[in-house]
């Protein structure tokens, strides 16, 4: 078999394209080898040519307009690494339309229109590869889409925002509070000047969206997640959790359950015996529980440049792979139906609860009253400091449905002794 | 696109066998709609077609002449779970050469000959697939062919036998000796009733040569691999470990060196900062580390019916990839040459070491000047446990070629107030 030349062009140059071009020059000869094809970058959409940049590449290499690539009908791959919803989706739809395969790192874009383009994809006997989208060079996408292809999932738990898996690990080892670890992370690198799809969650449920595709076969409206971020989570609740045996991380979920899909993200205590909670600093890692192959899980730096250039490159050789056997149906993933998730609320998990009361008798009972009423029983208490006369109280509760612990919460915080705005945190189940 | 049919054949009926039978029943309507396609299982080779199963078959699938399904035309895959070397090498040569596709979970025979067979499988235009050869249901071997493309992997260290690593993780938890542990683990179903092969290393062994195949480009000699078995850790030792921040686990290990390719399995000290520490009873983890991706790592259970079934059908559905495209060169792996490894002696580790020692002045001072002479630099030496006049010595060096340490070793066992039969294990670097 002789060495193919195929021709790929990129939309972008930001922080991973950078990171492809210097890997597919750095490992030129191994990717020859293994794929027995040569891949020639041949155009770069950038915005500003003149540009310096670190890496050296003709000028000629770069243009300012989108068609010069897309049209070109020598061109078969597409790396599209702009980010962003538009005009990154009207390329991809374009791209593919004239037959070439796709190769995203696009997150947000492949959670809000994965299915939409996907579906492009099939009308024009092409595909989408997305593996740097979600954990960065961690290989997911592909173990979800080819590996677990007998099992059926019933959960996903994942690490998957390296920059709040670094703050909370920051606040945790170095006892910092929340602002000066989050500066820590910005000075590093590990967070943006605006972190707050990160922080708040959104940039986590955005991965889960799309792992939550492959694995349980459905598309899924991001409106519909359940989002909590870190920003409620303190060092007196990292401390408490350590205490008895847990470790507060950001966790993503997706579950099959008897009634349907469940998707959420927000602040959780994961036990020390969990493989998760040893996920420290920047690193992701993601758990998939599968009928078959039981628990399995997938570790690494979850972004940076060479990691999520080393995804994209994967995908590279994916694409080559449906060029190569010409295959007139190159579709991997079939039409999902949109999935109604089950609200928060009617989920069940075990809580972390903390507040402050007055230092007075009678506080216990009627604590224990309101629990015992909404049937919520509790599997741990305690009370330890006092500073002048109000006791800090932290309890942990058994199984028990959302809306019910909202609802003993609630009569909780309007006890005369209670004072307002406890710590509510979920457990992992 | 329609519904095909794919007629498939299996080679044995043991543990994973009847996994394999189990998942395609249950999960029947998935695979079928994941890929397109339905699968049906037509004959099974067995030695006894009359013993009773658990797993209802018709008596007809059943047969004790493996050329019914080696040489039945009508069916496109077959699946050999009878381990070994000899007849399984036969058989899956004659597969290939009847223009099937071939899965193994059969690690003895892909280590020892998976150069051949592969070879094989090239001059025939098919593939063989053996992701259930390694770590049962965890993807590995995919990801390390797929997903790794642009990495140059540097080094791959693994916990890759679930018996061993049942066994160390009851003797540091449960202060159990060796004997002990490896009856529990025989009760359990962790340890085969000659675990011979696990307790050495060889199983270990073969698990690393098959990734490092992958993983480097080279096939190797199994006669080359230097291997240890868990027969000399002592609790002891694995207490010492603890003490100074480590827990010892059999550790397989892979290295692209400047010099050359080095390949290892032996009792090592983990770092408990390091994500292998975590990784207990019988769970299995591979960490990878890629110039671009960095460090990756791969958990779940290694073994059992089920997860290597649910690799096994992973592996059925990429051969199935094959089929569909009718790809005309179905050949995933290029041929390798076959790597000459760098024995151990000239390996680099820093080692503990413990040892009793008559209690009296001028010992240390003796071991200094022995290690000294050596060039062996000392990080940690703890004394404390005196018994009558006997003091036990622990230590551990910096970094240090094994026969130069092996020299000072020698020397240190030949003072006179030195007794015999020093622990000696590596740490992970």
């Amino acid at each position: 078999m002789g060495k193919d030349l195929i021709k790929v062009g990129m939309l972008g140059m930001g922080t991973v394209g950078s990171g492809v071009v210097e890997l597919l020059k750095r490992n030129s000869d191994q990717i020859k080898e293994k794929t027995e094809t040569a891949f020639a970058l041949t155009k770069i959409l950038v915005r500003d040519p003149s540009r310096p940049r670190n890496i050296e590449l003709a000028q000629e290499i770069f243009t300012t307009n989108p068609d010069d690539i897309i049209e070109d009908p020598s061109i078969s791959i597409i790396i599209e690494l702009i980010g962003g919803i538009e005009p990154a989706r009207d390329y991809i739809r374009r791209a593919l339309q004239s037959g070439k395969y796709v190769i995203t790192a696009n997150k947000d874009l492949m959670a809000a229109h994965g299915e939409e383009l996907l579906s492009t994809a099939r009308e024009n006997k092409r595909n989408i590869f997305y593996e740097g989208s979600v954990g960065g060079g961690i290989p997911i996408i592909r173990p979800l889409r080819h590996s677990l292809v007998a099992d059926q999932v019933k959960r996903i738990v994942g690490i998957v925002n390296g920059t709040t898996n670094y703050i909370l690990t920051r606040m945790a080892q170095d006892n910092l509070n929340f602002e000066d670890a989050l500066c820590q992370a910005q000075k590093l690198g590990f967070a943006e000047a605006d972190p707050s799809s990160d922080i708040e969650g959104r940039d986590a449920a955005y991965k889960l969206i799309i792992m939550s595709g492959l694995a349980f076969g459905f598309y899924i409206d991001p409106g519909q997640v359940y989002i909590e971020g870190i920003g409620k989570v303190t060092r007196e609740d990292i401390d408490y959790a350590r205490e008895i045996g847990y470790v507060i991380k950001l966790v993503a979920i997706g579950e099959q359950l008897p009634d349907g899909l469940a998707l959420r993200v927000h602040p959780t205590l994961v036990s020390h015996e969990h493989p998760l909670a040893s996920v420290s600093n920047e690193f992701n890692a993601i758990f998939v529980e599968g009928d078959a192959v039981g628990e399995v899980m997938f570790y690494g730096r979850g972004a940076g440049s060479l990691p999520t250039a080393s995804a994209v490159l994967a995908d590279m050789a994916e694409a080559l792979r449906c060029i190569r056997r010409q295959a007139v149906n190159g579709v991997i993933e079939g039409a999902k139906k949109q999935a109604s998730l089950i609200p928060i609320d009617k989920l069940k998990s075990c809580f972390y609860l903390r507040f402050l009361a007055d230092d007075r008798p009678g506080v216990f009972a009627a604590l224990a009253n309101v629990f015992g009423d909404e049937q919520v029983s509790l599997d741990m208490v305690i009370q330890k400091r006092r500073v002048n006369n109000t006791a800090e109280i932290v309890l942990v509760t058994h199984m028990v449905v959302e809306e019910a612990f909202n609802r003993a919460l609630e009569k909780v915080i309007s006890l005369p002794a209670i004072r307002p705005n406890p710590s509510k945190f979920r457990l992992l189940g």
